[in-house]
């Protein structure tokens, strides 16, 4: 038995018979480095794709900075040390001075259950609007506002889904009428169900639905809805924050809006879990003086040294710049591509955060999730990561670690330009 | 400034003014050392808390299997490798045989979040029943079935509480029927609520009401009601599994049941992040033919590691012959302690898992928070970390990590002793 035989047939006795994997011919890593990520055979793989490593897979800082901390002091926040309060005073800087308190979590979306506590306190009200195909976490009330993770469908009588700003096939006019109209109708509807309106939460980047990130107007308008109606603004930057999109560090600052609430996750501590809710004041205080909120792991010190060491690098390096100034390069010539590929409908993005849908053709703008994934799956043939987003499974997703250079970007598009030269059509339907 | 008073003024910047704090007088530690905490000032205090550290705080061979994977490779379920895999393995190998199939989350709120999930897909309800004052997790559905974070309260319909098996007030027999009476009637409860039973929750150990871990029959018995009423019988293990109550690796074995699902979490990787459930074939391959469940940071390669290196070390030092042996002895002389101190009106647990109740007096049985309060202070005064537990927060909660040895508990016994002869009323209060 090979390696790849060997852990398929040892992962299908341990875990659920059809937990997750990627590609159609699942990858065994042994090793990762930078952007590169070692199979058994030590080939290595162009990583596009993973986000939680964001200063790069096996950072040697951050491995320091986490072998340092967990030999001198691992522990939780009902006791006093230093690495978790100095992390937390860099990171709030990094925030508009209003959002000035943390409530550190493992996860995003324990961020986002946080978050919608917080919500429910405030506003004394359950009804949450999302966006639709949108994914915010994989617990019970998450899962509630994640249509994404339930095939689209919102079924809990106390969310609402909007229709999605999607600016390949709306115009930015078209997207603010109907995000604001939406909005409204939706407040109405959760309220008529009986849920007093508590919050949207969005993701700015759209990932879910393939990437949607090109700020307008429709943030802004709906803040002044959602003020009028009572209710909070939460940003989930789990997608979209530290660094990612390249002009800004947080994809809501795109928008011209602060947020009541902030939630981070993912990319946080380089691969450790880790996540939080930034907010003003006024409201992490008041959740905490009516709720005995008590983390065991979030903000412990090991991984707590790990999101400073992380942060930190993101700085010094000024990844802000690169993801800019690689994301764009990346993005001109992926929009290139479009020129000598009729299959690519449409590429959007910022920074390194870039998706490229696939359609039947560019006049119906019809979704070709074939193709999108045949393409996937090529580009790991070829040695190439990345994945798949959108709510028909069309778009490729683009988001390799933030220390991404021009050298991987084209190997990346060269790779791509090849693939989509190929007939990647399985083998039968070929003429 | 010195050192607390910074930390506090920083602490109050960053973190919301009333988080969780233990003590009056807050400690602030620097490094840590098997059972050892160590302040500013490199005094020693004796860990009789801490069970996330359960093979010792900075285990050396924790540390060398982080650091060596974390410099190696540290990614998600969604690819292969090694680590995760060999770790599931040798870990379903201490459960039953039917518990074949795990699935990784961050945290034991985590945990409790997907076993709740996997009940409401297996059973079609979302009727919880919890043991009143239980603490599962602090996120909206756990905190909906966690009476203990909420004080006491339980306000979702889909949840009712049942009397605690209280071993201090009620005999045997009185469990046995109190607590299948009342878990008949909560089933009715919740189905005319309109919430079809889905599972019973439970902590074996009763920690969040005192450490009540005498094991009798009413489990066994309540395991036939549950599966009569088409429901799940979920053992949270967060606090009582991984060799805590030195007699079996989980709780729930010393009550002869075998649960559908267990949830583990806290003590699983010494202190890094890592929770999981752990469940039949059945149960976890349906829940995953349903859901496109996927949890980034479940079982990541680092957290693995650490779990692994934890387990492996559990085992190798057979700290479940530690954990019955000294825990056995504190038992005794704990137990001792009551001829001398009237205050002491029980002592119970197994293990390292012991609860001392303070009461008014012995024969009216009424709890004193105020002395248990006084108790802990006066300890961690005299560099002895414990903590608190029960519905009225007059139980000693003492957890160490599972390494704590004779001498370790000897030193205990000495200081509680002392303790316990100091006037503990206020300056104000005394004659």
């Amino acid at each position: 038995m090979n390696d790849v035989t060997k852990t398929l047939t040892q992962r299908r006795q341990v875990f659920a018979d059809n937990a997750l994997l990627f590609y159609d011919e699942p990858v065994y890593f042994t090793r990762a480095q930078g952007v590169w990520m070692y199979d058994a055979n030590d080939t290595p793989y162009l990583d596009a794709y993973n986000n939680t490593v964001s200063v790069g897979h096996c950072n040697v800082e951050v491995v320091e900075a986490i072998t340092r901390q967990a030999s001198t002091l691992n522990s939780h926040t009902r006791y006093l040390y230093d690495t978790v309060l100095d992390y937390a005073e860099e990171l709030l800087k990094e925030f508009p001075e209003d959002l000035s308190k943390i409530a550190f979590t493992c996860t995003g979306t324990e961020a986002n259950e946080l978050a919608m506590r917080i919500a429910k306190e405030t506003t004394g009200g359950d009804g949450f609007i999302v966006v639709g195909n949108a994914y915010h976490g994989c617990s019970n009330a998450t899962a509630d506002i994640s249509p994404y993770g339930s095939d689209g469908i919102v079924s809990a009588s106390n969310v609402r889904a909007l229709e999605p700003p999607n600016s390949y096939r709306l115009s930015n006019a078209e997207i603010e009428q109907n995000f604001t109209d939406g909005l409204r109708q939706c407040i109405k509807d959760v309220e008529n169900n009986g849920h007093k309106f508590a919050a949207l939460i969005i993701d700015a980047t759209l990932e879910a639905n393939g990437i949607f990130a090109i700020p307008t107007t429709y943030l802004r308008k709906s803040q002044e809805i959602i003020r009028e109606a009572g209710g909070l603004f939460i940003a989930d930057e789990v997608q979209g924050g530290f660094a990612r999109m390249g002009d800004r560090m947080w994809s809501f600052e795109r928008h011209n809006v602060t947020p009541d609430l902030v939630t981070v996750g993912k990319p946080m501590a380089n691969g450790l879990p880790m996540g939080g809710v930034i907010g003003t004041a006024d409201l992490i205080n008041h959740f905490f003086r009516q709720h005995h909120y008590f983390n065991t792991f979030g903000g412990n010190a090991v991984c707590a040294a790990a999101g400073q060491a992380t942060l930190r690098f993101i700085q010094r390096e000024r990844l802000l710049n690169n993801a800019r100034s690689v994301g764009k390069y990346l993005f001109d010539k992926c929009s290139k591509l479009m020129d000598k590929h009729e299959a690519i409908g449409h590429v959007r993005g910022a920074g390194l955060f870039i998706g490229i849908e696939f359609v039947e053709d560019r006049s119906s703008k019809k979704p070709a999730p074939v193709m999108a994934k045949a393409v996937m799956n090529s580009l790991r043939h070829h040695n190439i990561l990345t994945g798949l987003a959108g709510q028909f499974d069309n778009v490729l997703k683009i988001r390799p670690p933030l220390i991404f250079d021009k050298a991987n970007a084209d190997q990346f598009l060269d790779t791509l330009n090849l693939v989509l030269s190929l007939d990647l059509r399985p083998a039968t339907l070929r003429p």
